[in-house]
């Protein structure tokens, strides 16, 4: 049976409606799940019209009561606010507070195992703001609403993307995390301790053991170049994350390095690993780009549900032109099916092993 | 008429003796340049035999006498050492000494205008050393012995290796320059001043020039993620990069940034900018070894010559087995060809504008 995934809209005002429309005409996205979408009849109507397809939208309760056909959008009706109206492209405070209470109906109803997993499309943070709602992004969100204080992202890369890739299904993943992200490169110095490290590795191996159904094979980068040459450039290699590699490896996780960073990537997308920790933000991302772009799955690790999302954006400067492309929807669902459909153990969490899921 | 090129032989226990063998039975090679080896007659000989080629050996004393032919290699002895009983794989001082005696001959030859450019096989530092050689590489024997206070390093990638290329010639490629190198990722935040990164713009710039024939565009990295999100993610950006690309912009560079790294290199290489200035190690090379891996080109800016490298190293695990791949190599010599045949300005240098190319 097909795991049932809720969709959340976003914001409204980006591309959001069109990508869901999209997706939902695309029987690949019925392929590997049971869709139901959390979000607003009126302007998911209104993507329909933009982009002449020919489905209807209908009003669910639940998503026991979807139908998973093209031709019908299944949505549960998650705000009472006019939405209609509102133009594309443009910050709201009307769109901010929608796409919050999207995201929460979804956790709500994951949490009460009416679905088994969410996957969300991008909301706009400006639009969080303005609607007096001080969250970063959606993973603060999921946090806080799911009462998970250690929890991470990964970008997962679909491994139909990287070279050499032989068939493998939709198992086949690269996942990508990071120990620092959003912070001045000089504040990485003070934030990389072997604690964090150690963190980051037990929730990749963890996710990637349910995505894989094996023991994933993880590789950790090196903060200096050519992971510092045996302490020739800086000993943050030998100081800390070499600590934290053979910590990981005690708890008996398949994890080496320090490798240099530059050569690592290569290895990971030639086959040799699943997994990569990077120390700080571009030192991921530049691979993740240059490898998936927008393809990426962004995958919420620590969680005591499954959630995944899309990589890009809004998109305001595009929204409502009916060119928005559907693909990053339909990896992000792969990846939650996947994940979702693994349900030995409920938690993503390594701290919450049998944990019951509830906050 | 073809670039008369010196190819120098490099540390003879690697791969070096097999890969320009393999080259010189390649009629690629020949189409772009006249080539003459600058190396030792035993030791290709044996690589001949090695892989079964069919051509001979044969002495010339200078690259005039080159015959540019698959069927014969040209090559001027430029050692007294006797190496054709080296070991493979192992570190030698006579190696060493050899291949530093192969390069100052080329370096030489090269200065007298007896050839417009030499294309260097990887040597070995450890080598070097033994020999008493104390040079952590090519390029510092080259800035000496053509006396060149301001040099760089230049990753030049072809576009044929790059997503959404259409067929150019041997001019479309990418460069990645790189304003500190070999240093711990914390000595950036002291080295990183404006005077040195509008050094690397001006060399970039004017190698550029000749590769392409035009003026090209170049774009610069941030420090900070997201380049620092208008100064949310630390200062740099603002206090030392900015002030860069404005001074280059003043003296005519079409230069643009800081721009985030992980979309920067996305964006270049879909062909929005012919070169990218990164600030430190793994920020350019995490994006040219995906991208490229041993098939990107080094190029050395700012001598009065024209010297290309092979990226890979020596190989000494799989030297002499004859499985060494000699496509790097041809890169190489292409990217030399098309600098050597653009001889309106000899100069690499932008400080030797008129500059008679004599140390």
């Amino acid at each position: 049976m097909l795991p049932r995934l809720v969709i959340t809209l976003g914001d409204v005002a980006g591309i959001g409606p069109e990508v869901a429309v999209r997706a939902w005409c695309d029987p690949a996205l019925h392929a590997v799940c049971k869709p139901t979408l959390i979000g607003d009849l009126g302007t998911l109507q209104r993507a329909v019209q933009l982009l002449g397809a020919r489905c209807k939208v209908a009003e669910v309760a639940d998503p026991d009561d979807a139908t998973s056909s093209p031709d019908r959008i299944d949505c549960v009706q998650a705000t009472a606010l006019e939405l209609g109206q509102l133009s594309f492209g443009r910050v709201s405070a009307a769109a901010g507070r929608a796409a919050y209470g999207f995201l929460c109906r979804a956790i709500d109803l994951t949490l009460a195992h009416a679905a088994e997993g969410i996957v969300t499309l991008p909301l706009h943070k400006e639009g969080l703001h303005a609607a007096a709602l001080y969250y970063p992004g959606h993973t603060e969100i999921l946090a806080e609403r799911t009462g998970t204080p250690r929890y991470a992202m990964a970008l997962v890369l679909p491994r139909s993307l990287c070279t050499g890739y032989s068939e493998r299904g939709p198992e086949g993943a690269l996942a990508v995390t990071h120990v620092t992200l959003h912070l001045a490169l000089r504040e990485v110095f003070v934030r990389l301790q072997p604690e964090a490290i150690l963190e980051k590795l037990e929730l990749t191996d963890r996710m990637l053991r349910r995505l894989l159904g094996r023991r994933p094979r993880l590789g950790v980068c090196g903060l200096n170049p050519h992971a510092s040459d045996g302490g020739l450039f800086g000993d943050e290699e030998a100081r800390l994350i070499a600590p934290a590699v053979q910590q990981a490896r005690d708890l008996g996780l398949d994890v080496t390095g320090p490798w240099p960073s530059d050569t690592l990537f290569v290895r990971a997308v030639a086959g040799e690993f699943d997994g990569v920790v990077a120390m700080y933000h571009d030192q991921g991302h530049i691979a993740v780009k240059l490898l998936a772009g927008y393809r990426a799955v962004n995958v919420t690790l620590g969680l005591p549900i499954v959630r995944t999302s899309v990589a890009h954006g809004t998109a305001y400067d595009i929204a409502g032109k009916g060119v928005a492309d559907h693909q990053g929807l339909l990896e992000a669902a792969r990846v939650a099916a996947v994940l979702a459909r693994r349900t030995d153990d409920h938690s993503l969490s390594p701290a919450a092993r049998g944990h019951a899921g509830q906050p």
